[in-house]
């Protein structure tokens, strides 16, 4: 990556400490707004989409092609996700729209992962901890609370720490979520129930609402140009049934087959993350 | 690799649909024998070892360095492999020898790592398949019956299939194996004690005996030239008591940190992998 995005994501990551903070959110915009400048001067390709209903696009720069980029849910301007920033600060519920913030999130995530795709060879990591530091950051300035990665175990005589996910206390007698953040899932995502399995092993069934946010399950073929969703549904369902309950999965862009599953009975429930800003409080206070 | 070895590992691959026959266990013994051939010529190097008990070298070619052999385990020399495989051929369970079983499998399988680690790049998947396709053929040959990898499911309105690791199914009112193969786990393991879950809950609880087999959990500093384990015994417990249970976790080398969970209570049984020939009808047999 460029010196210039190198230094706004260094940035990011000396605030991470503290990811509720506003200053997070304005870094996040900073490092945004630097991405879209890179890329404004890149060529774009057309992807042929095989997901019905959805078109693709990717960036191309010399013989590098970035992901797949949904074009509905793709506007390389910053307007959206300033004003999300500022309704999460502010914490006011009515100036959520479950579509645009979606978008506005989508628009963040996805231009600094395509830009490492365009700038990197074969970097995975640096787009899954950007995105752990992005969802991160909205998901605790929208509740008032910074994350935890590990849990003390007192389970007679153990005595240990359990690490995981990111998860969030509201404190005694209230609500903790369960947050695996993910750029995809594939078949690793059996980990996603297999930890919520072991939360509600551990400290109780219910204690710990489980609400993984994934930003998109897409595969290009960079030679044919292709773009496909790698999706399970049916192994989904058989882990919800028989592994532990997750109450939401959040996607930046819901994958067709997954979205399917929720008119299913019984049904997983699998939206767009921009619902998560309107139903927390829901989320919080129904009783399962 | 080189041609002959390349050659070698291609016959292999053509003879898996049949993986307990054995011509298998012929191919593998000519890939060894290959392995062996190519190894004697390389450099070995020093290891230190941060592990109690064990001595580590490592196979040096050019600038590229294999992963750690545990020096106690390793005998370059295929006499105790061909006794092996004739002993599973005649199903004389007289002829078997726990450490001397262990050693001969450990030798076969950590010389094709060894080779693919200098002569490959960050090929990870080469050295994970033919080591499925070593234990497949054991253990396939021992129980006399070939594995497969898809099971149906039939729940009420569902019919699908589930993908599984290696199960091995003895017939009707008898024992199943659930045999997941790994060169190592690190933090994926979870996904072992899950899909053990899956298979309790989609098919009753003691149908699957989970058996998992790796090969070693160590990790080379390859600046420092030093050689560790990377264990997590205190999760491994919190996954078997709330997740599922396993049977055995059979090592070929077996981690000391690992080890030590045989003698807390309750017990998880961590044990070299040649017990397994050993033990196998017992463990068929045995109420539980």
């Amino acid at each position: 990556m460029s010196q210039r995005v190198e230094e706004k994501y260094r940035a990011i990551q000396r605030l991470t400490g503290d990811i509720k903070a506003p200053e997070v959110g304005v870094a996040l915009s900073d490092l945004f707004q630097e991405c879209l400048r890179f890329l404004r001067k890149v060529k774009c390709v057309e992807l042929e989409s095989k997901i019905p209903g959805k078109q693709y696009f990717a960036f191309e720069l010399g013989k590098k092609i970035s992901r797949a980029i949904n074009k509905a849910e793709y506007n390389p301007d910053s307007n959206e996700w300033d004003r999300l920033l500022k309704a999460v600060q502010a914490g006011d519920a009515s100036a959520f729209s479950i579509q645009d913030d979606t978008r506005a999130v989508y628009a963040a995530a996805i231009s600094f992962c395509a830009l490492i795709d365009l700038t990197k060879s074969g970097d995975q990591k640096t787009p899954g901890t950007f995105f752990e530091y992005l969802i991160g950051h909205l998901f605790a300035s929208r509740l008032g609370v910074n994350p935890r990665t590990r849990l003390p175990v007192l389970n007679l005589d153990m005595d240990t720490t359990l690490p995981t996910d990111f998860v969030f206390d509201l404190g005694a007698n209230r609500a903790k979520f369960h947050l695996p953040i993910k750029t995809s899932t594939r078949e690793r995502v059996i980990q996603v129930w297999a930890h919520q399995r072991v939360l509600d092993g551990v400290y109780g069934t219910g204690r710990f609402i489980g609400t993984p946010v994934i930003l998109a399950e897409t595969k290009t073929d960079t030679k044919k140009r292709e773009v496909v969703e790698i999706c399970l549904p049916d192994q989904w369902r058989i882990y919800q049934m028989h592994i532990a309950q997750l109450k939401r999965i959040y996607y930046l862009d819901v994958p067709v087959s997954y979205a399917r599953l929720n008119e299913v009975f019984p049904p997983l429930c699998v939206r767009p993350f921009g619902e998560y800003f309107v139903e927390v409080d829901t989320l919080i206070s129904s009783p399962s």
